[in-house]
This record gives structure tokens, C-alpha cells and sequence, in this order.
């Protein structure tokens, strides 16, 4: 058998991530084993083995990607913007439409994997908090510009704009995902405004 | 064998279903098996067919328990406060506290069913979709009255509230559930404060 490239090996651990990563959003990180995956993408046991070492090692590369794909959909887009109250408000719209058409089957991938992780100890429950910290910190950190520049109608702490941004798309997600009532995502679209209303003390150097 | 009491028969009843509730906070109302839970109980699996019939029904009874006391910890307390604002925010305060100290190991169980359940079609689905769609009724309900007699800063749409409050609730039930940090109380106490912030139009009559 001719050895298969970098590139190629790269490619198809890509392409059997993905495939965990949908299989794990509708059953659970906890039920992806080597054994249900290699049925899913009618490969061997051996050789996903051989990529991946243990279960452990593929729930956590597959929790990896999730956290990349949530990272590309919802933060990437809004990079642009400029730092503070703009750019939250562009996350918050990247964030609904995502909660509306997730890449994931099963809805939010950081969501189930918290609420299965929670009470497990272990490194997979490490790696759902720490994906959730930097998620944490990188709304409060916007959010502490948006304060600091007097953008905010209300003015409080930035960890609090933070909690409450996150709180309301993981709610948003759970009713979304129960009811598929696309009320929901108006709702949380109307919630995370309410959160980001601007000051009216400060108007826009752009302002016409 | 005497034959036991109706009253005998209801407390046995109730002792199995609260030990029901407690295992199925933890591993899932999924995982709730009349095996497993026989094991936990220390008696025979026979017996609690005869009394649950199947494991669906062992579900839906435990569910049903679990929204009870939900509903006495949380709604019960607030219902001699006026209608309206004043119900809310006891309700709210009911609300953090049950979340501190669920009365389930595992954290809000309907949050948790939520989760499990919101892909799968069926009885324990629905159930859950009944009980969710009464709670989000009672907070509507409440926040119809505080809007119309004019109680709220934001007086915007009433289902609108009844979402933001029990989407802070659920996002604040997962981030205390993965991080027991009680911030994150302090932060969902708050979030549901800023929503129902009092008008600063309309003084209450009883003001001194």
C-alpha cells in the first residue's frame, strides 16, 4: 500500500472529525466511541485506532473542531468590526444565526457537551470549561471597551454584559432546540439588544 | 403477606419516585432503567414493574415529580406577592436560590431533560414541552400585569420578559452547574433584576 501523504492524512482526519463531531451533537460526546464512529463512516475500528489512540483522544479532538466551528461562524465575522459595542453587536447576530442553522445537528455543541460535562470530572470537562473561559473572556474584554468608551445605556460590570450575553443564547439555544419556534431567536435577538443598548449620552463620531 | 394501606402504598410510591428523581438528575432521565433504579433502591425489579408498569412510565412519573418541585420551591413561595412585578421578583429570588441549591444533585433537572430530550420524539419529549410552555404561561401571565399597569423601565412585550428571564435562568443553571462559582448567581440575580427593572414613571401607592 503506497503511503499516503501530509496532506492527505490531514484531509482525512478532517473529514472523520466532522463526522464525529455531527454524530457526538446528536448523541452525545459521551456515547461517541471508536467502535460507533468507525460504523458510521464504514471504516475499521483498527485503523481509527490507529488515528486516534483512545475514545478520550476523539471526544477531545472532536470537542476541538466543534469549538473551531463555533469560533469560525460566530466570532471570525465580526473581527472587522471595530473593538467594543460594534463588534458585540456583530457576535450577537453571528451567534442567533447560528443558534437558527447551527452546523451541528443537535444545536449548540458547547451547550450539550457543558450540561453532559458538568457534573463528570476529568479532561473533557476541563476542555469544555476552558473552551467556555476564552469564550468568556473574549465577550468581556469587548464588552470592558464598550464600557470604558460610555457605549453601554447600561454601564455595569463587563463580566455581568458577558454572563448575560452567554445566558441568553445558551436559554435561546435550549428553547430553540426543544420547541423549533423561530420566536425564540427573535426573542434572544430582542434580549441580546436589550443587553447592548447604546448610550444615548454618546453619539457616533459618524453620526450624519 | 398483608396487604398494605392506600396511604402505605403512596408513601412507597413517593419514597421510589424522589430516589428516581435524585439518580436521574445525575445520569439522565434516559438512563433512568427500572434495573438501575431497583439496584439503587435495593429491591427487586419485579416489584417496581409492578408498580411503574415500564420505563416509560417510571419517566413520565419522575418528570412529573421533578416539575412539582420545581413548582414548590420556586413558584409556590411568591404566590401571596402582588401580581404582577412584585410576584416576578420573588419569583426570581425563589428562582437563584433553587438554582444554588437545586433540589436535584445534578442541577435543574427540566433544564437537563430539556437538553436530552429536545431531538427525540415521544411522551417524554412532549412532557417536558407541556411543563416548559406552563412555566413560560405563569411568567407571561405575571409579566402581562407588570406591563400593563405600567410596574416595568422596559415595557416591552410580556412573552418577550417570560423568554429573557427563563433564558438567564437556564444559561445561569448551566454556567453554575459546570464552574460552581457563585458569580455566576450573583450574575443571573442581576441579569434578572436589570429586566425587571421598575418604571421610574409610576410610584407604588404604598410608597412611604
Amino acid at each position: 500500500m503506497p503511503r499516503r501523504s501530509v496532506a492527505q492524512v490531514d484531509a482525512d482526519r478532517t473529514v472523520t472529525l466532522r463526522a464525529a463531531v455531527e454524530l457526538a451533537s446528536v448523541i452525545g460526546l459521551e456515547g461517541l466511541t471508536v467502535g460507533r464512529l468507525a460504523d458510521e463512516l464504514g471504516m475499521s475500528k483498527s485503523g481509527l485506532v490507529g488515528r486516534f489512540g483512545s475514545k478520550q483522544n476523539l471526544q477531545l479532538a472532536t470537542l476541538a473542531l466543534a469549538v473551531e466551528m463555533f469560533r469560525a461562524v460566530v466570532y471570525e465575522p465580526a473581527i472587522d468590526k471595530p473593538a467594543g459595542r460594534a463588534r458585540l453587536v456583530a457576535i450577537c447576530e453571528g451567534w442567533i444565526g447560528y443558534l437558527g442553522e447551527p452546523c451541528f445537528a443537535g444545536g449548540c455543541f458547547l451547550t450539550s457537551a457543558s450540561v453532559e460535562f458538568d457534573a463528570r470530572e476529568g479532561p473533557i470537562h476541563d476542555a469544555v470549561r476552558v473552551a467556555l473561559d476564552r469564550w468568556q473572556r473574549v465577550l468581556e474584554t469587548e464588552a470592558a471597551i464598550a464600557v470604558s468608551s460610555g457605549e453601554l445605556a447600561d454601564d455595569g460590570d463587563p463580566a455581568d454584559v458577558a454572563f448575560t450575553l452567554n445566558a441568553i443564547a445558551v436559554g435561546t439555544n435550549c428553547d430553540y432546540q426543544l420547541r423549533r419556534d423561530p420566536r425564540a431567536l427573535q426573542r434572544g435577538r430582542r434580549a441580546m439588544a436589550s443587553v447592548l443598548a447604546p448610550s444615548l449620552r454618546r453619539r457616533p463620531a459618524t453620526a450624519g
